[in-house]
């Protein structure tokens, strides 16, 4: 539970039994300069932001094989300090509730964040990184390249609240 | 396990006791019309593709308020048919072994897919959308508006092999 865990006005949650349909291994941590919540800028930039580290579990070292030919790698990885049952949130600076899939808040019933990166250098097992918004200790599940061009970085049809 | 759970010449694995870091809820399913590996596009066409079904849990349905404005969604969903043990494999066509991470193959430690998709209309819970490249019955684990313009994919720095 995160330290918005209390609901706010317009917010509604469902109560569902625990999840346990699959089952999720962490294989690393993800190491920023972001210490609280307000800390984490709105989104990641990978041309301005701070040089992050993905530090792999050194025992999965093989399988990062090829990735310095990678420029920009997705990261998927568990935002450990979300709540999961809101169904419709009130994000801050918003005028009303909304749906919680028509956002990309950390609160989600599976909170599995996503960042495109870019990659700056490989040592090891870590990997220098930029472009992340999350916490600092956060928990990686994953990382491939990219597959879109990232750099554009167009907010599109989308528009800011995406 | 898939049909491709038989090991490859070149291909490594790491065994480790079970994952239980964390615990997924499925919360719909993804319906294309990929009933085989062999039937799945190399990756999703957005414009080209075939229309798919993303099924949500309809008491999640509250959660979709806002859904439709959005014209471009990513999409995470649970790749169930994967080992996910694989250090380094060896996909069909390649010349040899490459690292899991190097790789968009369904095979990894954590077999969770990403795309994002081109939103073409709302029936209630369902969404109608194109740009996938999952089999049929893909369990679905999230979605949110996608950040970037994934109406340019270009493949940019990685290749075509990203």
């Amino acid at each position: 539970m995160s330290d918005e865990a209390e609901i706010r006005p317009g917010e509604t949650t469902l109560d569902l039994p625990p999840a346990d349909d699959a089952r999720l291994r962490f294989i690393g941590r993800i190491r920023t300069p972001f210490q609280t919540r307000d800390d984490c800028p709105r989104q990641g930039d990978p041309e301005a932001g701070p040089d992050c580290r993905v530090e792999l579990d050194p025992r999965l070292e093989p399988a990062l094989e090829g990735v310095e030919g990678k420029g920009w790698l997705e990261l998927l990885y568990w935002l450990d300090r979300s709540r999961r049952d809101l169904l419709t949130q009130r994000p801050r600076g918003s005028d009303g509730p909304r749906g919680t899939f028509s956002l990309r808040s950390p609160q989600r019933p599976n909170p599995i964040g996503s960042s495109v990166v870019r990659l700056l250098r490989r040592e090891g097992p870590v990997l220098v990184v930029r472009g992340l918004d999350c916490l600092d200790g956060t928990p990686l599940l994953d990382l491939k390249p990219a597959r879109c061009d990232q750099g554009v970085r167009a907010r599109a049809e989308n528009g800011r609240d995406g």
